[in-house]
């Protein structure tokens, strides 16, 4: 018997499956299933279908590719590799999951070129993407002109039965439809496995219908392991939708080509071991090594090297033309690719001086956004549909992104927290330096931790605007009453947590996380009002913490408040000192940035000798005791808030001048 | 003209209207919009088919009535009072909002007997409620007999457009849809209106359309304003669809009778005002004054008074009957409903010494439940899709919680988390004794979290076993390595966290998370092996931290570990020794236990002039300073982790005896 030649689609094809086999093999660690089904549709749309230039995985005008199943990485380095990418060699795939790899466990941005966004919590992927898309046409809609297109790409998902399940993906993938987002396409890995084995323990919903349901155009390829040809028809049908989001649901068999683990959890994240990777070499006639590609497979994927220098330069010609029609708009567009802020950005950031009426520093917050607005056009954001409670509106500009008004950049993003968050990340991750910011209740940052996690890691300044900051917030009662939200968030690694003490610190907030375009930043603002201080100042609020009124000679003891609370510091001390006590006010904005500071500033505002101290914030204690250490005390919170109107909470809990100044006699041993 | 004779039930609906306007202006806080948009449905339900005992508000086989929508809380207090529960006075609408009063600004259960949930974070209700009917239908299915039914009523919920567009809501609808629960019963007040405006810039899609891709029965009652009896109908129908769980859309205008504010964002969060008051008064032809119920709605309410007796009465005669002939299984229900653990429950909990295999905390807890599971029938959980990582099942039981195996008690909850832990408080709200857990990751911990919250506040005794529980995961990486979740959990109000550092000390660890059945346990588990240690046990755990090893006399140095680093500490400490430091070990499994000791306890385990302490745990150091101070130092995380094996991360970030011992030697001075 003479074997039939083998196409040049199924070498292709088989030649990630083998790398994914063999480097899950080789690490002994990894996800196998996802690659070898998934493989098919990893081909037809990278070998057909997506523009991107391997050389330069950071061309601007490249569609953006999402593996929103992160956990299947193996197939994304393999597509990585196979077309060129210098990012991921082989010997990088020999390496899979080691220490110091650029090919981690999940897709790591800030690990290898070529990934768009980091994966493996599910669900984020598929919101990032939207995302993306929404930057996408929101770049189109302000620079494109009727005679020269700058901004035109794609973005492609491959998304999973997990990230199907995740309510995030419901939230972003409902808003995706509702926004209308053509130029979004998913491809569902439909393969009827989770961990816990067939998806019919738990989900049989009728997933097509679902995505109807929010607006967006469905189809559905029954033959995924082997039809090529369906699903590039399937990709083209979707790519001539533009009037709504596409998904194609691609019906795949896990572990495709394992004789004994194909279709089963067994392969979805463990690896075959040798003698099963021997028979599924066997099963798909596969004659190579491990880590062996067939230079056929390199010659027909590494088309792409070629193909990709092509796009950039006519990329690059018709930027040039559009340098000389549009002379203004393209120094916008370059300076925003460059990641440059404007000159005097931040000129119009307003102080104050206590003469000044007492602000919410919400209210403050809005200013800011008015004052940066017009000088940021970079400046892209909105609400989980508490606009006029967290006051994230931008002064002076009406009307908000909708499919029929793609340049203006208010967000609605209703009550979706989570994909809020998610679509934040996925438009600082189109790098095209735009500074996504999204409000809602501070409390509420716990719908959304996992993408504010993934701002954190992967290194994206994303602006929180989270308002309503403590039991402050008054009659909405503890559901809506953060106690341990500060906390938590300053627990959480290249996290910047501000609760600025008034208008010149919120100023300096707003002017720290828009300078931060590689961390992202939590703005924690009151509900109500406090007073401002004589000796804040937007500066000051960069060293974290600072000395904001001072006794004469050493101080006997330091009082150091946050947020609304620091007014009552100040007070405390004005008693204080008129009853002869020498106390210092330390107002900490920013707790990160004052431990990122020499320790002799630190030693200087916070000394070593002087441990009568108190912390002053309507929060948990929790975090505090590295200031105030073992002879210190607090008036913080240590339960859950109540329903009254917030000035009653306040009270009820302690914070008032009365309180610190009896906690001072305490910690001052005079009573 | 002669006004025509006003209907029963147009008094019933303007009843409630009327108090909702009545209290918000009266606190001048609140949300008025939708109690006037929903009290005809509120009306419908109550008046004609909720099947409850104002006089009784815990009797168990009552229905459950979740309102989704909590910010509309005045429709629940209207109807609690005028159906005649002692817990809701016309005085008590009077204190609306205000310190100490029954009815804060959203539904509590901890405040208002009657309340079945906590409400107020969108989309929490809807998914509680599919708990609800889970405990339902496997109680149902476990103790009721073809000859005694016990178990028997259904779930209603009122849920508006907020909840829909949460992803919780999905994740936990898709689940019910999936699982067939045809005794839930949704009604969605579709009004067209969030706090950003019109829906319409957010949120479009096809509400019923998605839920029929659930697999639920849908209807629609365009006239929700005003058709009593449609709405009536429809819920009817509802009742005799078995097979499915139902959703009613009730098209409703919000705020419904106020001539200048309904159909506005502007009567959801804010109160009407005097004038606006009097304006709907007269719209309303409503003749009444602030707070004056008429005597035929009351009448015609309170019906539900005598009905609920009787109910009730029928209901105790079937348990007679039942006790009789059932005696074994009416003990055990009778006792679950007690909230009695049953004699011996926690007998079966291993041992364990030093010389036994060490394994990772995760089996040790896949031990515990195979342990617990015979002695506890009411032991109920499952996993997020990740069974045989968490270890979640229970040894030698088979089958799933499914729509034809509603007597198992393994749930399947699918890449579901934040649903998960809303469904695990809707079975604890249920108030049967079930004793509920679920398990995922640690790290997505964070995707549950607003859940979690309410676990914590509602007083719920849910168990969250959350394994992988460092950068001891490995290879997966960052993403999946917690740093900063357990301090994040720790800074909760009302959560234990646990992090046991051997077999003894997880069995500890659940013999404490199922005795506390009013407060949440977090047990963080390992995926990697550690030792046992000599000196642990299952009752130390309950004093949160101990001594574990001790130096002959007083220690010049405190070692403070948890869970898998235990045994560095443990390590360090006989190295120490041998060089002649004298070094105390404290375990810490659970800090929040520590801390409720006395303080001559804490004060012996870390005497406060023992100052040189150092903790040594695998995650952000964050809240450790409470116990090393100034002084002390650290072995903790400080950034993300990595993706490598787990031995090579902990190694590369500092976990071993050398460098505990290398700290301990700078914190003694001796380098």
């Amino acid at each position: 018997m003479v074997a039939a030649p083998v196409s040049i689609d199924t070498l292709c094809i088989n030649s990630i499956r083998m790398l994914a086999v063999d480097a899950v093999n080789k690490s002994n660690s990894g996800h196998p299933g996802l690659p070898m089904g998934c493989a098919p549709m990893g081909y037809a749309l990278w070998d057909k279908f997506l523009r991107h230039n391997p050389k330069n995985p950071k061309w601007f005008n490249r569609d953006r590719f999402v593996l929103s199943a992160g956990h299947g990485c193996m197939l994304l380095y393999a597509l990585l590799h196979l077309t060129g990418y210098d990012s991921v060699t082989i010997e990088d795939i020999k390496e899979f999951r080691q220490w110091g790899a650029r090919t981690p466990g999940h897709p790591e941005t800030f690990e290898t070129p070529g990934v768009e966004v980091t994966a493996g919590p599910l669900g984020a992927g598929i919101s990032n993407a939207v995302g993306l898309a929404i930057a996408e046409s929101h770049l189109a809609a302000k620079f494109n002109k009727p005679d020269t297109t700058i901004v035109d790409h794609f973005t492609y998902v491959i998304m999973g039965d997990g990230c199907n399940q995740e309510g995030v993906a419901s939230e972003a993938c409902s808003l995706a439809g509702h926004l209308k987002l053509g130029k979004l396409i998913a491809l569902y890995d439909d393969n009827q496995i989770t961990i816990d084995g067939r998806t019919d323990v738990s989900f049989t919903e009728d997933v097509l219908k679902r995505y109807e349901s929010y607006g967006w155009h469905i189809q559905h390829v029954a033959e995924g392991n082997t039809d090529v040809n369906a699903i590039a028809k399937a990709i083209e049908k979707a790519k001539a939708v533009t009037d709504k989001p596409s998904i194609i649901k691609v019906t795949t068999t896990i572990g495709y080509g394992s004789p004994n683990k194909s279709d089963t959890a067994g392969v979805h994240g463990a690896p075959l071991g040798e003698e099963e990777a021997s028979l599924t070499r066997k099963e798909l006639d596969w004659s190579y090594g491990p880590f062996e590609v067939p230079e056929e497979a390199y010659n027909q994927y590494r088309q792409a090297i070629d193909r990709g220098a092509k796009l950039e330069k006519e990329w690059n010609q018709v930027l040039a033309e559009y340098r000389t029609k549009y002379s203004k708009e393209s120094a916008e567009f370059e300076r925003m690719l460059r990641g440059e802020l404007p000159d005097g950005w931040e000129k119009d950031l307003p102080t104050y001086n206590p003469d000044d009426k007492g602000l919410a520093t919400r209210k403050h917050s809005q200013i800011c956004l008015g004052a940066l607005g017009p000088n940021l056009p970079e400046l892209i954001g909105g609400s989980a549909d508490l606009t006029h409670s967290n006051y994230t509106d931008i002064k002076g500009e009406s009307g908000s992104f909708q499919s029929n008004s793609r340049d203006k950049r208010y967000l609605h993003f209703g009550v979706r927290e989570h994909a809020m968050a998610a679509i934040l990340n996925g438009i600082a991750y189109h790098n095209s330096g735009l500074i996504p910011y999204g409000g809602t209740f501070l409390v509420f940052a716990d719908y959304m931790r996992g993408s504010m996690r993934l701002s954190a890691l992967s290194e994206l300044g994303v602006i929180y605007v989270l308002t309503h900051d403590s039991i402050g917030v008054g009659e909405d009662g503890p559901t809506h009453q953060p106690i341990e939200t500060i906390p938590s968030l300053r627990a959480m690694p290249n996290m910047l947590v501000f609760r600025p003490g008034d208008g010149n610190e919120t100023s300096g907030a707003y002017k720290l996380a828009i300078a931060n375009r590689n961390r992202p930043s939590s703005l924690c603002l009151s509900r109500q009002a406090m007073a401002n201080q004589a000796n804040s100042s937007i500066d000051k609020v960069a060293l974290g913490g600072y000395i904001l009124e001072d006794s004469e000679g050493a101080p006997d003891l330091i009082l150091i408040g946050t947020g609304s609370e620091l007014d009552l510091c100040v007070q405390a001390q004005k008693q204080l000192q008129q009853e002869g006590h020498k106390v210092r006010v330390v107002s900490m904005p920013c707790v990160e940035l004052f431990e990122e500071q020499t320790d002799s500033y630190k030693n200087e505002v916070l000394p070593p000798t002087i441990r009568k101290r108190i912390v002053v914030e309507a929060a948990e204690t929790f975090g505090w005791h590295k200031y105030i250490g073992l002879d210190g005390d607090s008036v913080t919170m240590h339960r859950f808030g109540a329903s009254a109107p917030g000035g009653t909470c306040m009270e009820k809990f302690g914070f008032t001048v009365e309180n610190v100044v009896a906690k001072s006699r305490g910690v001052l041993g005079i009573d």
